[in-house]
């Protein structure tokens, strides 16, 4: 899913940012509901998501714009766009290539709280160590 | 879901607040996976969350715990419990009763974004003015 760039600036003129500059994004499967990821976003990750069909973020550490999957190839193809009720939270539909996290789950999401310990639970797509590699 | 207090204490060491002593978390129905709600949560709102399995946030205007639905019955019951690789984002999967946002629709995002224009979806439940009394 792609917009039009005057339509795109009419919709950032609605979101509301935190004093930050930022606003969070909730990342969930098209196809079977799962969440993948959450992370935050600010207008120009948001512009160029809407832009290009193709989740956007900002990298705090490398303080430019991120294309999710850019190295690794685990994109995430934005199907549908939601805001809520007070225009300060984004929901993205996606379809997410191979894996969401960098752990090689495919949802950052699995921790799972159970009574007395946490699992890990979810599909695990790759090993971190075969995808990513170590920085200097 | 309750939890005991013992093992609670481990998990509230393990999440990451933000500076502002806040976590993020995203509130999906446990039955057919729909995103219901996004919330910031803070220590003692998480503990109690947990304690009681009744989801509980904190009102920055009230100054106080509010437990979700308490006022309208529109409570939130704690099924599932996740937490991400980061340790910074909580997924909660949840039975929503009634409707999880105050507009009267049962999700809080209901505001898609198509092509050129934003549109209403999903399921309204009530009317905003049958439920909530306007404050004075």
């Amino acid at each position: 899913m792609k917009l039009q760039t005057p339509f795109i600036e009419e919709l950032l003129a609605k979101v509301k940012f935190d004093d930050k500059g930022l606003v969070p994004a909730i990342l969930q499967d098209a196809e079977n509901g799962e969440i993948l990821m959450f992370a935050f976003m600010n207008r120009d990750s948001l512009k160029k998501s809407l832009e290009t069909g193709l989740a956007t973020y900002w990298s705090r550490s490398r303080n430019s714009l991120w294309v999710k999957g850019e190295s690794s190839g685990h994109t995430q193809e934005i199907r549908e766009v939601y805001y809520d009720c007070d225009h300060d939270c984004l929901l993205f539909k996606i379809k997410q290539n191979v894996a969401a996290c960098h752990t090689g789950y495919r949802s950052c999401f699995f921790n799972k709280i159970e009574d007395g310990r946490v699992v890990e639970v979810g599909e695990k797509m790759f090993e971190e160590k075969d995808v990513y590699r170590k920085k200097d």
